[in-house]
């Protein structure tokens, strides 16, 4: 028996924890809510839409409940939960760690890609589509381990500058799409990214940014390779097996990672209409879809109407579809958390 | 504000749950630790291992304490969980659906693995490997919803029998396993599957089995297809882009879906050598791997030495690698719930 004292003994412990735990949930949860769940956004029809969504499917004497472990909701990344103008983060993650490669690596520089990049010229360096996308992407990774990318990373997004906004890119999340995952949070969804991003790249900063855990962070993937090395066994990236997680793929993404059929979905562009077709069309459960519309080129940037981030038909479909449409311009109080 | 007062009396609801919550926890913490974490096992070298880790790593003061966020424990699935003798569960599934298609399908039959199961003659209708069980598979696929399937694996699951052992087939996980199971997840461990099996039907009953909900089931996917069908979006299940969740694909699975190494990993063949490297091996944490191996004739099956499910290089490697070796037969006091 004796083998047992020690986690009796932590179980008190934990007790006192849980009792203060809830007393301290008395408080902040009542004052939270009774402030505003949602201060960022202005009283209009979007903000009350999702307020009532919540509170229906959370309310277990309505008949629209839905049980905690069916509360998925999920959110696409660029554009919908942080800038992606004028250009997506993750590229220019890439374009500097190409830059630095080149530094150290002369043959580097002869690739015409490359060149075009050293040279300023993006679109040109990346006119080959997504297979001149992947191709940098392989000379970034450059045999890397994922432990290795995973530090690069993190070091990359903690002083990397947004090149209009002059702050950091991880701080050019939207506060009112944050204040909207705390809130789900608190009532008990589970929330998840469903991004075309790369998985890896944004494991790394999702938790301190959206307080979204690496596992539930679903993005574009390549299948590393193992290897041991010595006594130590590692992970090394490669682009074998590339499967992009964008337009039908987020669907055939969330099913694959989570298994079952999210109930909120939140998108802003044409690349999300699969999922939130996925989510509102034949669930067994009422659902939400929600599209955030870029209309604010002062205090952010305003787009949809051509592009890679074009928003066409999603927004055409949004009335016969039932789907919300936030006007950054007219919904958002703020857009960041930081003074503009 | 009126908005907001229905939310506020659910916290108070909800305060009074967790108040209740950390009371009822108050007792039955004490009587489950008190009494015996792990039951059905033998107090032995296995059992005292395990607990020493968990005791280590959970407290606080210890410097092999590790934070609950970084707490990740994988498990093979067949022969570590449940049984997989005489045949792996899930292929006895496909085999009853090929079977059951074949009968409505006279042009079926005409196919030569299937003709081979027809007759009983299960080697000879997987005489081409991979190929041929993948082929089996999307004729038991058949352009099934992912909906359907999971409604179809359901209804078999709640009759399907071990032909040997007489009790449905979800009976046969083992109750030693389940014990650790619950035990690491009272110990704030989170808990996923990583098999070689099929994702989706795991996923189905890993939550009723295992307490294991689906998107903690990682397996072998392949990317169903998406489709609007009038005014309800479905996805398909295919062969397409199929992934093998087996040997090195094992760490893979786990880097591309949890994105954390874990810290504990139970395997019972040479499939499951790479993940138990890959949690041993290099990890910045203490870590614990452990095989389960199939000593047990009587009450269960005795093998290993052979075949597809073989182990004997994990074996070889378990003192070089510290990991603990569970002998089935010696280490249990009981293998089912059921009594034998």
């Amino acid at each position: 028996m004796k083998v047992f004292l020690m986690p009796l003994l932590k179980c008190r412990v934990r007790q006192c924890a849980l009792l203060v735990m809830a007393l301290s949930f008395t408080v902040s949860a009542e004052s939270v809510w009774a402030a505003d769940p949602l201060p960022s956004w202005q009283d209009r029809d979007a903000r009350q839409k999702i307020i009532e969504y919540v509170e229906k499917v959370t309310d277990s004497e309505s008949d629209q409940f839905i049980p905690v472990a069916e509360r998925v909701a999920v959110f696409d990344n660029d554009g919908t939960l942080w800038c992606e103008s004028p250009l997506p983060i993750q590229l220019a993650y890439l374009i500097d760690e190409v830059k630095k490669q080149a530094k150290e690596n002369v043959e580097l520089r002869k690739d015409p890609a490359v060149a075009a990049l050293l040279k300023g010229d993006i679109r040109g360096s990346l006119a080959d589509g997504l297979d001149g996308l992947l191709r940098l992407a392989a000379i970034a990774n450059a045999d890397m381990t994922c432990d290795e990318f995973k530090e690069n990373v993190q070091q990359w997004v903690q002083s990397a500058e947004h090149p209009r906004l002059k702050r950091r890119y991880i701080d050019t999340a939207y506060q009112p799409m944050i204040e909207v995952i705390n809130y789900l949070q608190a009532n008990d969804f589970k929330t998840y990214i469903v991004s075309g991003g790369g998985a890896d790249f944004m494991r790394v900063w999702s938790e301190e940014v959206y307080n979204i855990p690496p596992e539930q962070a679903i993005g574009s993937t390549a299948r590393p390779k193992f290897e041991l090395r010595g006594d130590k066994a590692v992970l090394v990236r490669t682009s074998d097996n590339f499967v992009l997680n964008d337009k039908e793929g987020k669907p055939l993404g969330i099913q694959q990672f989570i298994g079952r059929r999210p109930v909120m979905c939140f998108g802003n562009s044409d690349g999300d209409k699969a999922m939130l077709e996925y989510t509102t069309m034949g669930n067994a459960h009422p659902s939400l879809g929600v599209i955030v519309h870029h209309t604010d080129g002062d205090r952010e940037y305003a787009y949809g109407k051509e592009g890679p981030q074009k928003l066409i038909e999603a927004l055409e479909d949004a009335p016969k579809r039932g789907w919300v449409v936030v006007d950054m311009k007219e919904d958002w109080k703020t857009v960041f958390k930081f003074p503009q």
